[in-house]
């Protein structure tokens, strides 16, 4: 487990029925590393171990977390045996070519990450403040080193979204992305709605419940939205937002009667992110709206996201799934995983 | 433009922003035939034209439609040049590397859909009837080819279903798939409730549309629904779903007064599929359900699709938009063409 890696062979029985059925078979282990053993990575961890038989057979290839990174101490873990404090023991390790980074926050992150990125392993992150800073620096760095840099878990928790957009819908012109992008101003609002509390006890109430930090500007102004939304402007349209020109409202000033009034109303408050492309700049506003029930954004509550993508052909499709939680962005985390896995293997058999 | 593969050089001009830039210069041609120039293959030929520039940019090669067959003429068509009725025209054309089959049915479709994978290339279709009955048959075939069979196109129109399922949300184990599948039943339901017309005035409207065909028994006994569940089946669980095995109503017997009374209970009826992994064997209904207005599926109106997904890691996720179009679905095509065309491009560079 430490260091040597374990050759598989055959291991798989593949079913003629199953539609993930490789045409070769496994020899070899692709094996990953996790920097930042918080929700997200220990998370990304039990993914790996609970569903190992089934990612094998969908990549052709045994995926496996060879290394974890952290300050604290996990020694009563089961995955203790892979801890680690040095990111030496990572970048330095040859049989480690992914390396997912769930630290969060800008330091040391982004070093972290060029490190990784500059010993040409892929990189994949759930940390939408490094991609809405350092985003566009990290893709050149990982192009300069002929890797990845992926990250779908930063935008909508387990919500496929960035996949889609550069995948699933890439043959349209994106012309707007709408979204509640943050789960826990709609925590806070769903719960005012729900119970008809103030705006003061449903913050505290989402402090308790882990769901909103001590300061809770970020979320609550709409900062948090604002780094999601330009994530998805540079994924859609090539350009981040410039925080200068965004038009924001946060939710701070709305009302136990605001939400009573819009109730009445047949609608709920949200706050939304709108991203659109207007003469070749984007116009970004993030605004508490009061949306009808029975529209399709209205029925993202509590920590749910949703994500509305107009293209000049698909019309508009929306994404609607979990926007936080360990096990859902851990599934957002591995499908990067797994894209790169993939690649690996395929280019394995072509050589 | 018959035949003669025109080289392209460098064409485009790829900003540094552009976060689908390529790594190498573009000097080649992607070229790809269509079959069946009805609603989808003519949206498809479209958007090859309109979207030209930017489905360049994001392959890093030029994709172009070299041949059309068609038994029908379309001498005043703007690609009228590129029209054959000979399917020998295009699988004897070795520049032509995927053909979109969208004649739909499964004569003469599944013919030339063997035709064409047998001659090296790889077919994409939105033709769910071919799918659901032959598809195991043909991917088998494309493996054996070395080439892809592949169709997003054949389930929720321009939605992302097929890949989301077998890359977005690949690390998930799949419990259960719930869907809106069918966009004539939904048209007439949200057409019966927001008018308070009865069934049969609004499936004379459907057909007069062209929503609803004259014999429109496959749509509102279910069947289609059941073919497009089949499918995410077989892609979630691997399995296809034996019709003999279901649980099929349709929405014939359904009044004016069933839909007054579900409104007053703050309810919307729609013909909801749903396919259930119970002991390794897949459990599938068909039938007309009252959902409440504020639950996800409840949004689909009109020739709208939702399906929502359930998995171990991400819980539930929710696809939504155009379930049918021509534009929308071209789309999907087209999101098919672009992977495997973008596949082509990075095995030439490992080269």
């Amino acid at each position: 487990m430490k260091g040597i890696p374990i050759n598989i062979k055959n291991t798989y029985a593949v079913g003629k029925d199953d539609p993930f059925r490789v045409r070769t078979k496994v020899s070899m282990m692709i094996n990953i590393a996790i920097i930042g053993f918080g929700v997200v990575g220990s998370a990304t961890y039990e993914l790996t171990v609970r569903n190992a038989e089934l990612i094998g057979k969908r990549v052709g290839d045994a995926v496996k977390v060879k290394r974890i990174l952290d300050i604290r101490d996990f020694d009563d873990h089961p995955a203790s045996g892979l801890m680690t404090k040095k990111l030496d023991d990572i970048v330095n390790d040859k049989d480690i070519s992914i390396v997912v980074e769930s630290i969060g926050g800008l330091k040391p992150a982004f070093e972290f990450t060029k490190a990784v990125l500059m010993s040409g392993k892929s990189a994949i992150t759930s940390n939408k403040e490094l991609v809405a800073v350092h985003g566009q620096e990290l893709e050149e760095i990982a192009r300069q080193n002929n890797v990845s840099y992926l990250y779908e878990a930063s935008v909508g928790g387990g919500i496929p979204i960035i996949r889609p957009l550069k995948q699933c819908l890439a043959a349209n012109e994106f012309t707007e992305i709408i979204g509640i992008l943050n789960g826990t101003t709609n925590y806070i609002l769903t719960k005012m709605r729900m119970e008809g509390v103030a705006f003061a006890d449903a913050l505290k109430d989402a402090q308790e419940k882990g769901y909103a930090e001590l300061n809770p500007s970020a979320d609550v102004e709409g900062y948090d939205t604002y780094r999601k939304l330009s994530i998805l402007s540079w994924t859609a349209f090539g350009k981040f937002i410039d925080a200068e020109k965004i038009d924001r409202k946060g939710i701070g000033d709305i009302t136990a009667e605001d939400i009573a009034k819009a109730k009445g109303d047949g609608r709920v408050i949200k706050l939304v992110g709108r991203a659109k492309l207007v003469d070749g700049e984007v116009r970004c506003t993030i605004a508490p709206e009061a949306i009808t029930v029975g529209d399709p954004l209205a029925i993202a509550d509590g920590v749910y996201n949703a994500i509305i993508v107009r293209g000049n052909f698909i019309g508009d499709a929306m994404f609607y799934g979990p926007g936080a939680g360990g096990e859902a962005t851990a599934s957002a985390v591995m499908s990067d995983v797994i894209e790169i896995a993939r690649n690996m293997v395929a280019s394995r058999k072509s050589v």
